[in-house]
């Protein structure tokens, strides 16, 4: 147990806690303060009656509506789990029934877009905390979730120079308590870096698989029958969720774009290698990425906890 | 024990088996032979006394040595376990030696140059029976071999028409005994078929993997703490045999080049919606990659032994 994690028969973290859309990553952090006791009242709302009868099934929280205001009203923690496309109509509906101090924090995988579309909605005793727990798997929807989910992975808090530090640290320790490793970074640099870690290879294996799912029918049965010699990985990835996805792209389009130039311009080189025949420039560029993995491998060294995933 | 195992003290598959170079495939193969006493004798020939040092030193052959000619004259099977660039003239050096109803096969990545490297110098009683186990790890060289490597894994044979039955018959035996499903196809098709499931892949890793390592320092170690979201499965892909790759993307250039079109179209399509801000593309294509992951877990289930891969 982590120092963080308050001692049995603590009050709880937060008080009231809602949750606005709960999918893979929303409803595995509900499962996380329903194990932990980190909230002492739940209340989760979504856009369809599917989902919130699932929630109820699932026994993820003390209340469901269909209702963004009801579920944020007196709430001490909101927590937007939708995709990063509603921020702004969520924002616009439920701005002016926050309470004093409430904190409002998210899980959106891109976070310049936050500030730009719930902080003009946000009262001024209303604390904004930016969250990206990294973590997920190629499936969705809250029956999807785990409390393990977040074990030993990295949670990126993006806070400015401004935000409250009370509220930064009881995100911190909510995040704590799931079994992340949190950092704070500027909201523009965690962009760049995810689109590259994150963004970028989804963007390709989306383009393979695609690119493999326009084939004739015949050659396609035969690439499913030998995914296993590297198609199958891009498969895994690009079986995420579409919409969460769509999202992703459209909002942090400028780190994308500006990845996606580089590596375009790399792919030509390649490209260009293999039609002249020339096997120096490839095995030079196979040589360095060899050692990236090494890297990567030793760098894990340095956190044990990470070796597993 | 499949039925084409043979059964205890019955003599082996071959009598006299000549590896020429042996890394990740050739160990594992060889490794296979000795557990199940598939061969009377072993040779191993290398371009390098370290890899034949090492070969004995893991107890992969009955004798070593660096020339060619000795290790195949008498040789029963012939197999051929070098990058594909060195068949040229591994062919031209041992293909006046070889005894008549000699097998020669490989384990090579594209199939339609073995024909054009090979069969110029084989006499008209050596019976040449391309193959590609399709298994592999990320590591390289005899040590890394394992003789489960191949277990419940695909073996393409790319024999012509007029390829002698019973030499067909026993390089299937042998690939059975080491535990793959043995198919048969036209070595054209197999290069087409592998240019996409494993040849872009692997192009399209070895690219992002080297667009990140050509980013600043700061930026790069970063992505190494960062890359479990996605990235870290195209740096394991990436990080697979420099020479190797390097042939084959060579051997098999129209296949890849053909495909890598194809690919770079789709690419293109996806970076303009992402520009245009045009979601609805985006996710009706990312709806479709996500129905071939499930045709693939569905496909799966009609192989049972391939689960675990």
């Amino acid at each position: 147990m982590s120092k963080d994690t308050p001692p049995l028969f603590a009050p709880p973290l937060f008080n009231r806690v809602a949750f606005i859309g709960i999918g893979l990553i929303g409803s595995s952090l509900a499962r996380v303060m329903r194990r932990d006791r980190l909230a002492g009242h739940i209340t989760v709302t979504a856009r369809t009656q599917a989902t919130l009868d699932k929630v109820v099934e699932l026994d993820l929280a003390d209340h469901v509506t269909a209702d963004p205001v009801e579920a944020v009203t007196d709430a001490d923690l909101i927590m937007i789990c939708t995709p990063l496309g509603a921020y702004a109509a969520v924002a616009r509906s439920i701005g002016a029934h926050l309470k004093p101090g409430a904190i409002v924090s998210d899980v959106g995988s891109a976070k310049k877009c936050v500030f730009r579309d719930l902080a003009p909605h946000l009262a001024d005793g209303v604390h904004l905390v930016p969250g990206h727990p990294v973590a997920g798997t190629e499936h969705s929807g809250p029956e999807a979730g785990f409390a393990e989910l977040f074990k030993d992975r990295f949670c990126i808090l993006t806070p400015t120079a401004g935000t409250d530090a009370d509220a930064v640290a009881r995100i911190t320790a909510l995040w704590r308590a799931a079994g992340m490793k949190v950092e704070a970074m500027d909201a523009d640099h965690h962009d760049q870096v995810l689109a590259i870690t994150s963004h970028l290879p989804h963007l390709i294996a989306y383009t393979i698989v695609d690119t493999a799912a326009q084939l004739g029918d015949d050659l396609q049965q035969e690439i499913f029958k030998y995914s296993a010699s590297g198609f199958r990985d891009f498969t895994r990835i690009a079986a995420s969720d579409p919409v969460m996805w769509r999202d992703i792209f459209v909002e942090n389009k400028d780190a994308v774009l500006d990845i996606l130039g580089r590596f375009d311009e790399d792919l030509t080189t390649l490209k260009r290698a293999i039609r002249q025949g020339d096997g120096q420039t490839l095995e030079d560029v196979f040589t360095r990425t060899r050692a990236v993995r090494r890297e990567i491998i030793d760098a894990k060294q340095h956190t044990p906890e990470d070796q597993k995933s």
